[in-house]
């Protein structure tokens, strides 16, 4: 708990640029000339603070940050950013799509819906469609 | 309690056709190679298993989901389907609409004004604007 | 659209007591200390105003409240008010509770648990449990 | 507590154009051939009736609005109108966003960045980027 | 998909039993007078249906469902089934916490709070506290 | 953007001691034996790093937390801390209770009550009732 708030950040860029390969740098881009300083705590709070720490692996972590942002909802811009960061850390798309499946249990089909389909547009992107389950 | 689930599916995807005219259809497309499962339970549980139940009318029940949806928020997707469910249901623009409004007491104007819009949205396909009241 | 906000008040107060039998007016005594004009509002633009309008029936519109309540999450003090007012309004509690078992489709076991225990709070302070399918 | 529906939402929108600048009139204008009364009562009772209230000033009560609608989550369309009602009450372009990164820590980045992206979208079309903090 | 109904219910009753040691089992009970039905499906369409599926783990589905219920917000009784489940399909206490703390970045303190209040419940119900980190 | 993290922490609790005359500090005891680590960033990331930035004075962030809080729901335990903490940022009963009402235009009357409900629990310890308005 005694890291350096710009340390932080840095390794929380770093992280991201890693994890999500261009959709987590996009936001950041678009948020620029508005609210850096929003850019910075969410990198520096998320990958540079959280994510580092060794009680999750980085798999169960992406896989849990789906259920969070479906759970939550109107999430679909971090969403994007997390289908990515979840096939970057290992998950199929056939783990992904199981896992916004079982969440319509406890959050209704709309959310689950708006989930899957901002995970059809990121699998697109990446040629990974159809899903094969 | 004892359908097959394959009957709930086949038994709530003609309820579906007949219910919205073509919007339900067409998201379950959009789901088609991402998340067939998805498609399959948000209908054999929906039309399949409880709005066959005799317990609430076709009417009640479409009235109670705009209801329901407008409350959960973030479910335009739904709406539109259910919106056109209402329609064929015999619910009137007028009765729709009134709903919608009624919504703003408990949920707020955002939420409500956002259910408006996709409504409005599918009256114009309908050809039903103006509303009169 | 002319009616004077005194008037609306004061008919919808009347309105809610016939409606409600008592768990709205118990709402209105806890809140009279802190925030009259809270209570005010929630009556007049409620039952003053928009309750008393043609285009639904009341019984529809307790149907219609229950499903935004529930969608909504976190209403369990007006839920408890518009159970009451369901039933007042001639709802039986089978048609209540298929109500709320409709809304685990659209926003998840979770919101329909909490709505349906409070549901069996309002059946019990009436005699109206076991509810009979 | 005396006012007259009608001169409430004359008042209302009169403070209504004044107050935005003309994002919130043409919402109304969109709400005009679907929901005229919806289009009322929220003038009606925001601007028309609890705006005008001594207890809060323009500028306390646009603030407060904002971190409403960033709590609430899904209304995009309303922050638009209260992000130009913000500028138009006093609230820097700095404030704004400041009040914006505050969100975060109670409702979340997703939410937080919904709303500034928003804020972008409004500062852009008023010549106010970059945001100087 | 061609599982019938009760055979979906007797699998996922047995599979709850297993998983979550009384707590999911209390709730259906209180469920037992005012809607069976209720209680079926939530059972039915979870454990027994997706629960079973190979795709993911329990340990992943407790992981997830975790993440779903704290996004979501006001699942407080359904989190202390699935705190229960998750320590039964073998996470640890500190991972638990781990991952409540995680959705702070994404749904705010007071979610993640709630959630990780009912966690400390779970723990000192199963002589569990401190949680070693 | 430089602040070690321990800077922080120690800085936001002693501001949080400050802040709400013990409604935090119990937040943060019921924490402190099952996570100690969120306790940590909600004071860190709340008073610690965001309250004490210049470009809003405390009295306007208790204000606007005020407002994101009603907006978010289900932060009850959250608010009755803000709600104390407004009152030592010099805002009055009467207009903490006006800030309420104005939500219920933004996010429905259960949210505005909840939300008031508990101002009224933080007024009576501290013998502010009745508001005065």
């Amino acid at each position: 708990m005694t890291t350096n708030g710009d340390e932080q950040y840095e390794r929380g860029l770093e992280a991201l640029r890693q994890a999500d390969g261009g959709a987590g740098q996009r936001l950041l881009d678009a948020l620029a000339d508005v609210s850096p300083e929003l850019s910075h705590r969410s990198v520096a709070w998320s990958y540079g603070d959280l994510y580092v720490r060794p009680e999750l692996s980085r798999r169960d972590r992406e896989l849990l940050t789906l259920g969070i942002l479906t759970g939550l909802g109107g999430a679909e811009v971090q969403l994007e950013v997390h289908v990515n960061g979840a096939l970057n850390a290992g998950l199929t798309p056939s783990e992904i799509v199981e896992a916004l499946l079982q969440s319509v249990v406890y959050c209704g089909v709309p959310r689950a819906v708006n989930a899957t389909l901002v995970a059809k547009k990121v699998f697109a992107e990446r040629n990974l469609l159809p899903v094969r389950t």
